[in-house]
């Protein structure tokens, strides 16, 4: 491996910050596909003195996958790694192509992590991603908030690291990372939004949009965590009208979520709590209010009697 | 004038909503372009019952703007305005030209209403565009939270209601609104979003993006408000360490963006707040931060000295 340059050394104390706010001893699983993201990253757990396993998955959805699971996971002991392991996974879960490999890698890398964090290479670039892509779903935000730098037992060190960096840094390093055919496959919307959405807004927006976008990730994060931790928790089955009517709605809103979720509701949207919210906030009387929930397939519904919010 | 159909209704009711949520009285002026959406807004507001002035502004920007003007002066009058008057501006302001025109346009819009409230007819899909414009900026909730449907003396009653609405409503009605070339000229950036951006995000992410970017407006919009409202107020020139370091980092950064407003920031980033914050919550005895603000062009150092925060 050559010396590192500046790309590697960006990576790597990516990785040193990340440990000193997150980390919990000298054992990280390296979650490797062999690509730059997590190859670079795997570079500088190891440059950190960091004691690796880098956990290889095998999604057996392309041509070639064991061969190149064991491509990564020799390479990853060539680098240092104490322990290189392939988990070859099924993807046959529901919910389409890219939900289903993500809970079997998941749960994959959760069985095999033996109670060490699992680090993970998304960029910069998949954050701005993933608030593009939670746009279209008008939750707020709690859609817009992107992937959190450390949801145990998960890490992401590179969050604030560019893509570009993890490409050069490999350079570096004389490293040929895997490229993943998927990632220029436009049946998958992420492809998209990388490849069409982004450019564009690049464009139009004149520069500088991914790293907002990344910026405007953290700061909603920090919103939301405020507000959430804000947020009254409501005391039991019943909920009073008059504990909540005074809040500010940001608040009232997040107490009528927890409140539902705890009763059974999923999937709520921005309308279904908007209708909830009426019943606080714009009483007329009206008939109770149906969302989704409660025992499979079933609707809950919620039901204001007096001062008093129910729902079953 | 033909009688009302469904979009002429849809346009009518959300006046209506917006008047009892907001509205002080009987008076209202409209700020009338003789385009569809603020022509539609004000036969709302007329077959509301409302006592309608409509103020509509010449630019002066585009051959016949004066003739525009006129013309949607007298349709004003014909269709039930009490009062249609032209307001000549001169748009030579900074900024840009967008910026200028929308200063000019405020400006003369203030000096005319005579007390009372001025609804603007920007529409849901102006807001949608408003949150990608946004996107660039990377704020947080204060970039994305769009256009308030009131910001005293401003109204926008129709920001839950499509622009396809609007040019419906004229239709139904009989009436031909103008059609502003601006609203085709690519090298607006608005423009942009909305003949490139939102078209290519609506196939990207399945359709219903400009719906799904109004509800996180709003959503966002009610987060900010709620978190600047439990923000604590700094208490004068010198903030204390102790006061705010176990503040959550949403609002610790609430309080810290005040303080400096106070001391005289201006134009503070996301960057900036940060490197502010760093003195509170990272501090290893780093020298002061120098944020813009303070008399005409300088800037202004944030000191630490022992537990206290000073700005000059």
């Amino acid at each position: 491996m050559n010396r590192p340059g500046p790309a590697a050394l960006r990576v790597r104390q990516a990785v040193r910050a990340w440990h000193a706010a997150h980390g919990s001893g000298p054992t990280v699983a390296v979650a490797l596909s062999g690509g730059a993201d997590s190859l670079a990253l795997l570079t500088g757990v190891l440059a950190e003195g960091l004691d690796a396993v880098a956990l290889v998955i095998d999604h057996g959805l392309q041509d070639g996958s064991a061969e190149v699971a064991a491509r990564a996971a020799t390479l990853a002991r060539e680098l240092g790694a104490r322990r290189a392991e392939v988990l070859a996974v099924t993807v046959d879960g529901a919910g389409g192509p890219e939900a289903a490999a993500r809970a079997a890698r998941y749960a994959a890398l959760d069985a095999a992590r033996g109670g060490a964090p699992v680090l993970l290479g998304h960029t910069l670039d998949d954050q701005a991603e993933t608030v593009l892509l939670g746009l279209g779903r008008g939750s707020g935000a709690r859609s817009l908030a992107g992937m959190a730098p450390w949801t145990d037992p998960y890490g992401r060190p590179l969050l604030g690291v560019r893509r570009a960096d993890t490409r050069a840094a490999c350079a570096e390093l004389g490293l040929a990372p895997w490229d993943d055919p998927h990632n220029l496959d436009p049946r998958y919307t992420r492809v998209r939004v990388r490849t069409e959405v982004l450019p564009l807004l690049e464009d139009v927006l004149g520069g500088g949009v991914a790293e907002a976008l990344a910026r405007t990730a953290a700061s909603l994060r920090a919103d939301n965590e405020a507000l959430d931790g804000l947020a009254p928790a409501p005391s039991g089955p019943e909920l009073m009208v008059d504990e909540i009517a005074g809040l500010p709605a940001a608040l009232r809103i997040r107490t009528l979520r927890a409140w539902l979720g705890a009763r059974g509701a999923r999937a709520l949207t921005g309308a279904h709590l908007a209708a909830v919210d009426a019943l606080v906030t714009d009483w007329r009387g009206q008939g109770p209010t149906a969302i989704p929930g409660g025992s499979a397939g079933r609707r809950l519904q919620v039901h204001r009697t007096g001062g008093i919010l129910r729902a079953w």
